[in-house]
This record gives structure tokens, C-alpha cells and sequence, in this order.
């Protein structure tokens, strides 16, 4: 399945260039041109699959083992000191490009990069313990 | 395997409390006590395991497929616009706890949060070109 609009598929069937660190029949890794730290390389199916929650099993474990990979490429190929592995889904996420996709960021001491990490905190324990309850009423009866 | 100073392998005996939202033998999801945005849960392996290079293949696939689910129950019991995904290696990379977890965070419209997502560029291609080799020559012979 391939959306013609979509960017990510367009360099998948290599009508948009990239810089290829890894694929195989179903994952392609490769390149971010914007990146946070150099050598920041996007995880992606090369089906045209968005969002998260909709992407098959064994893809979604191919996937992220290959997320695995590249995070110990980058850790043994750029000597990285850490790494942040992040996926958005949704504009009000942050996600540009609606076709699912791994950032696996490398980091280093003094990389100058801090995520804003605001953490808030519940009103009460009780808050907590509602908002727990929607989320659990969400869950599939099947897991 | 339990880390005898971890807090995340406290949680999972039960010797410190969390709010629980689901668990099986192998995974546990909990609620963030420090939520970016309410609801942010944390899915972690009960055995301690750290960092995402370490993990082995089957747990790490029953993690991600435990991530997916949680992100679905966000979005059917929170009626979340859109959901984050990250999961940091390191305290150069924001870790706190050493003990693998990946959050999933609930985004809704005008939550106020925005990631300082700092896009940066490489200088020519032919450096992107080069720092592409290097990680290539981190990656395992055998994939």
C-alpha cells in the first residue's frame, strides 16, 4: 500500500531521495535532514501505515527491533553516550509526516540539548486514580 | 532479575505503590506521578533490563505491542487528539530511572505542551553522507 501524497513513500519507492543507513524488504532506515543531533536517523515501514495504533503486530515488532538496531549502531558507530527513541501521532503530537516513523536520536555530554520536560503533578491521588480508571476502560477487551 | 536499588523493580514486587492500569507476567504499565499531560503512563518490563540495546527480542516485541495497546486506551478512555511516544537511554538522554520504560503520553488540542523540537542541518551532504558511514559501521553483522 502506498499513499501518493506522502512523502515517506515517495522515498521509499525512491522518487525523493535519502540517505540509506539500513533496509530490508519491510523497514527502511535512513537519514533525518533536520536533525536534533547529527546523526539522527528515522525508522520506518515501507507500507504505508499511520498511526501507531493501527500498525499489524509482526510489523510493529520488526520495527522496533530495528529501532534497537540502529540505537546500537549509532551508540558503536558514533561513539553516541545515549540515545532518545521518540514517536509522534498527530499533529498535536508534533508529527509532519502521517506515514509511522522511529526517531532514533544519538546523544552526547555538552550535545547542548535539553528536551523541555514540564512535568505536572495530579491534584490528588483520587485524580489519579480516575483518570487511570477512563484509561483502563479503554483498553481492548482482549489483550 | 531485580536491581535491589531500583524503583521501578520496587514497584513491580509491590514494595512502593503505583496505580496500576495493566499488567501480565512480563509488563507492567503504571501512571507517570509526574504526567506531562495527565494520563501519561509508562510501560516498563518487570525483569530490570536497561537500556534499549540490552533488551531481548521477544520482550522488547511485547513491550511495543503493550505501548500500542496503552496508546489505543488513551485514545478510546481519554479521547486523546494524538499520542507521544519517547523512551530515553542514558542521563545524557533525559533518563532518570535506569530501568527501560517507555512513556506514552495522551496530546490533546491546547494542552499547552510543545516539544522543543530543535531541527538542526548538516552542513553539506557529504558530511550527512559520512556520518550515514559511520553509523552503517555500528551496525551488527548479522541482522
Amino acid at each position: 500500500m502506498r499513499s501518493s501524497d506522502c512523502i515517506f513513500c515517495k522515498i521509499v519507492a525512491g522518487d525523493l531521495p535519502c540517505t540509506r543507513v539500513y533496509e530490508d524488504d519491510d523497514v527502511l532506515a535512513f537519514m533525518d535532514i533536520g536533525p536534533i543531533i547529527k546523526g539522527h536517523t528515522l525508522v520506518i515501514p515501507k507500507v504505508h501505515v499511520d498511526p501507531l495504533t493501527s500498525v499489524p503486530d509482526e510489523l510493529l515488532s520488526r520495527l522496533i527491533l530495528m529501532v534497537r538496531r540502529i540505537a546500537g549502531a549509532l551508540m558503536k558507530g558514533l561513539d553516541a553516550d545515549g540515545i532518545n527513541v521518540t514517536q509522534a501521532n498527530g499533529a498535536v503530537a508534533g508529527q509532519v509526516v502521517p506515514h509511522l516513523h522511529f526517531h532514533v536520536i544519538p546523544r552526547f555530554e555538552n550535545d547542548k540539548h535539553h528536551w523541555n520536560w514540564n512535568a505536572t503533578s495530579y491534584d490528588t491521588t483520587e485524580e489519579m486514580e480516575s483518570v487511570a480508571a477512563q484509561i483502563r476502560s479503554g483498553l481492548p477487551l482482549e489483550i
